[in-house]
């Protein structure tokens, strides 16, 4: 299977620019920097992907139109980068995606399409085939995860010793791209993928060292709803080949780590988000990097959480 | 009187560099751009003039030591100041400051002497002498001003074309600096000052083209504890010579404005940041600017503002 390599992900990153925004590095304490990636214009980094995904359709390609389905944050991503082009969007999200995410995602002029959580891919396919429209997958694509990729370079520019770098894992997109250009540009760094104890599949399956599938029922269970995905074979052939483990994290220490990234870095962050801050308070560890993924969280949930 | 000039600005930019984030601009609408300056390691601006004022003096008069009164920002950012240059700390607080400022504080090493409003700053002038320490103003001092000046800089660099730019104004250091860098770089662009209604004593001495004292029980009423103080005679000669409007907000829109950072810009931000943006949704513009000047807000006062 062909990787992302590190020359991908240095032209994504010239193609996104114009549309993302640089984000600095955070320091938490005397070990941990954070990436604040809810600082994006949809709020999470899914933008540098969907972006870049879409700059890579030939033009009258992209002009017929994009379709994308998500737990809510690639949604928002693609209906912002197909706004910026011009080109019309339609995203289909279960329907128990958060209000806020929904609201986001028509605030950027796409059609939103809400079916029950386990008819969305294939609904999306349907819309893809029947309006002559590109499917843009959250994850499991080259173009997407050499974008999300652009923050391992952004990581190591900044912190060019990092020994760490914490990063969630859900489908797989965003670790897939970060430990590529990490691993490329610094190998002694160590990449570790942090999930929910509650949908802890892809810790499981880097122990059996191959995909090990998980009830969605079961990865429903967490409070991180960004994190309830499974990787692809394309992702977890990226983890299997950069990725040095990966580690789970119960959920009161998740809700820990939104209330610290409150008050300590004031950041509001999605419980997605806060996933890396708790496994490096659980074993911290000096010159390390946690990506903060991004900050959608429903106002009543967020509250909850900070009480 | 003499103003800080943009060379001034300029050279402190070079000194702060490596203690400050360079903050980007987040956008929050068509026409509204913000600068979070929550972001910085003190959660405030203001480690920015605190940071250039250390820098600035002679290494065996800093080795002394260094003292500062403050609200609470101002505090915290001359503590952090002072453990990156190894120096001991003192400040002396309002013992009305919220439990966070003083905590935070204490973090970096400073020791914190809580006194009644009215006293801070005899008992801060008190200690220094009998310290030998150096007293770092607020903001009545060329050096402050020129480091909070360093937010101009960065702005007009990364919003060339900015119409309007929005600033907190409590005792003015931070719109002396910002006014004098973008007036500068961008003559055209208009520099407004916004404050609390219920602590607008500078929009009335801007009308009145001098300084019309408020009584400080007065100015402590508002929700935003960063902007009650008032200016200096330095600081509202600054705001005369560069700054074309200072405008008033009431409570309510700014409790709506912290809310909007949370949900819309994902940053905790303390009431006195949310200002600006109050301003600018009573009134929008095109191509505007707004410093969000701060994050430190007590857990439960934010939760108040959210809920």
């Amino acid at each position: 299977m062909e990787l992302v390599t590190l020359a991908d992900i240095r032209a994504a990153a010239a193609l996104i620019a114009p549309a993302v925004v640089r984000t600095p590095l955070l320091r938490f304490d005397e070990g941990l920097w954070l990436k604040p990636e809810g600082l994006q214009p949809v709020g999470a980094f899914k933008v540098r992907g969907a972006y870049h995904a879409l700059a890579r359709l030939p033009e009258d390609v992209r002009a017929r139109g994009v379709v994308a389905y998500s737990s809510g944050n690639h949604a928002q991503a693609v209906a912002y980068a197909a706004k910026l082009f011009g080109v019309p969007a339609t995203v289909v999200v279960p329907d128990t995606t958060p209000r806020v995410k929904v609201e986001a995602t028509r605030s950027h002029g796409a059609e939103v399409v809400e079916v029950p959580p386990a008819e969305r891919e294939s609904r999306a396919h349907e819309l893809a085939a029947s309006l002559g429209a590109t499917l843009v997958p959250p994850f499991d694509h080259p173009d997407v995860i050499a974008g999300q990729g652009t923050i391992g370079l952004e990581l190591v520019a900044d912190l060019p010793d990092v020994a760490t770098v914490l990063v969630p894992v859900s489908g797989g997109g965003l670790i897939s791209g970060v430990a590529a250009a990490v691993k490329a540009l610094s190998p002694a760094t160590r990449v570790v993928g942090v999930e929910p104890e509650l949908a802890g599949d892809t810790a499981a399956s880097f122990r059996a060292r191959t995909l090990t599938g998980w009830p969605a029922a079961d990865r429903a269970r967490t409070v991180a709803d960004g994190l309830r995905a499974e990787p692809s074979p394309l992702t977890f052939a990226h983890v299997l080949a950069h990725v040095d483990d990966v580690v789970t994290v119960p959920e009161d220490a998740i809700a820990d780590a939104v209330r610290r990234l409150a008050f300590r870095s004031r950041l509001v962050v999605e419980p997605s988000g806060a996933v890396p801050l708790a496994a490096y308070l659980a074993s911290p560890t000096p010159r390390t990097a946690a990506i903060v993924s991004g900050g959608n969280v429903d106002p009543a949930t967020f509250l909850t959480l900070l009480a």
